[in-house]
């Protein structure tokens, strides 16, 4: 299986990620055959590869490099997680041919887990004032519930989003069109530090790829399969974000919007998408609404018996001493006595406290953290 | 016929509009023998009115001054439209058993024609300058499209919505819940005498009624009925708008709402309104939505053979000669011109090209009115 792995990751820097006949060619030959394929310049047609993309892979192969990669990864702490290992988010099987083969994960957050209760927050690089509020306040009000913020990192709403999560000591996870190594927006070099040490940077691209408009485009589908919904704080008409509200509405997930000034060109993206007939946006105006929509904290998720998705023998020690640190009872307990009572620094206390309200064990409350009834 | 009306303008007066049992008791007896009825204190009570009713009745009728309110309203020269009469709003009676028995009318338009073509915009009192702006705005482009802006002479948005219709010399209506003589608010009272001048002023309530809390909410499915549809610019969580919005949608007719930012509370009714569900409501965010809601000019008004609703020879002289007095082609003929070619003052010229507008003989262009082509 560790060839299958590394056929993967030499496919993601050689092949471009979202390439329907690399999917195919995988699922046809195995990832170790379709390299083998690639290197021999076979063209596989069944997959609708062409002559002309074998040659371009075949350059690109000369130009990867592969164990630079890896090494740039180890460095950074990062690490690949590939569909089968147990932090693969099976969501994105749902996106069918078009799934990723792979992804570039940096940070200490397992994947899957914080994805189960995740919304994305997305929208206009050249967002407003008012677009910017929102979203930070969306983001941390999502954060405060227990609900991990998924965004794309850029400039503006995205940004916004992200910060109001860390801001509220929340999960957030920003899904690049680069390697997760490379700071683009460069603006945004010190928020990626930030959600690298607190949350998770999320790439299908390997260390120093560099982003291209396609690529933003390729990416969204990704942020869109995280979540249980999207939702777009303001764009205009031509924004991205209406790529991953594209999306989010044809992968069955909940889709919606903010509504904004009608004077606002930054709204209209929004607006546009909340008149569209039939209506597949629900008009939403903070984190209650889009709750509603996306269902209370459990549903859907929980076993039919109440108990949270994830056993508890399943967790790492460092998760489950911090479980085991939180007294019963209705009051919340503040995270520097978690953290005491578990012997744990403060960063680790809060990041598995977030994965554990991600998971269902526990809620936040005003004074701190407690755990949910066993019901 | 004469005493029939008679009749309905002493039951405008004693018995308080939009009570069922009086439509009722009409129905079965006719106005005057209603009208009899009550003032032999008799209870109908297949009707469903109550001693108590008729008891009240009795002592207002006391205090009723017919003549009076008769005498007032030819001072101001107003009149008296009831169903039946050529310029009754038939779609008033899709009220049934609460339809108006009467309406008190001021101002020189034909109530009929003029709402053949008109949208309701409603909001506020405490309506915030973005909302304002917005009403004022809808009610002049509504107004440049030969619409008629239907409202319900409020502070905030109804008096933005009229006054934009004024602004653009558009044909507007102010449905009082107030004799058509009573300024209220007091600071509306210019805005009142210019609707009075230029548009219509409308009410259920004899001379020198003034309005009481309930007489606001029965006024308000008379403008629902009106209009081909209602938007709601702005409205907060109690707002009587939202009392017109729902009138509008029992009736079946449009019904529309303005998004604003969701840290606005007078958009949160608005907001609601867009996130019920089934939803009945759509978000517009100006003239053109609008209209592609409630029908581009002329659609569902035109006759089949695409030729305007009221026949040529149907239109009283003055309108007549305005309308010959306007040269075939394109462009636009300013108002002065056609004014002197009919040989007609200008506020006359103005209010007839209105109604020939909004009953689709002409339509305005930038640099005055033509001629609708005749298909």
């Amino acid at each position: 299986m560790e060839d299958e792995r590394v056929a993967r990751v030499w496919l993601s820097g050689v092949c471009e990620p979202g390439d329907v006949s690399v999917w195919r060619m995988v699922k046809a030959l195995g990832a170790v055959e379709a390299v083998a394929a690639i290197q021999r310049g076979r063209v596989h047609r069944e997959s609708g590869a062409t002559e002309k993309k074998v040659t371009g892979w075949g350059m690109r192969a000369g130009a990867f490099d592969l164990e630079g990669a890896l090494f740039i990864c180890a460095q950074y702490g990062g690490r690949v997680v590939c569909p089968g290992d147990a932090e693969w988010p099976s969501t994105l099987d749902q996106l069918g041919e078009s799934a990723p083969l792979l992804l570039w994960v940096r940070g200490e957050l397992d994947l899957r887990a914080v994805c189960l209760r995740s919304v994305a927050v997305v929208g206009a690089r050249a967002a407003t004032p008012y677009g910017i509020r929102a979203a930070a306040d969306l983001g941390a009000e999502l954060s405060d519930r227990g609900w991990t913020v998924v965004s794309g990192g850029a400039l503006g709403i995205d940004g916004a989003a992200h910060r109001g999560a860390l801001a509220a000591d929340g999960n957030t996870v920003a899904v690049l069109a680069s390697g997760v190594d490379v700071a683009y927006p460069p603006r945004h070099e010190g928020l990626f530090a930030e959600i690298a040490a607190k949350g998770l940077l999320v790439s299908e691209w390997p260390p120093t790829a560099h982003p291209t408009r396609p690529r933003f485009l390729v990416r969204n589908r990704v942020i869109a399969a995280l979540t249980r919904g999207t939702v777009v704080v303001e764009a205009d008409l031509r924004s991205g974000a209406l790529n991953t509200a594209h999306h989010a509405r044809s992968l069955g997930r909940q889709l919606m919007a903010y509504p904004g000034p009608v004077t606002s060109l930054m709204s209209r993206g929004c607006h546009d998408l909340l008149r569209a007939s039939p209506p597949h946006t629900r008009l939403v105006t903070g984190v209650d609404d889009v709750l509603e929509e996306v269902g209370p904290i459990g549903e859907g998720l929980d076993r039919p018996d109440g108990r949270p998705i994830l056993p508890r023998d399943h967790l790492d020690p460092d998760t489950r001493a911090v479980l085991e640190a939180i007294p019963a009872g209705p009051r919340g307990t503040p995270t520097h006595a978690i953290a005491a009572a578990a012997s744990l620094d403060l960063p680790t206390t809060r990041s598995r406290l977030a994965l554990l309200a991600a998971t269902g064990f526990t809620t936040r409350t005003r004074t701190g953290w407690r755990l949910n009834p066993p019901t």
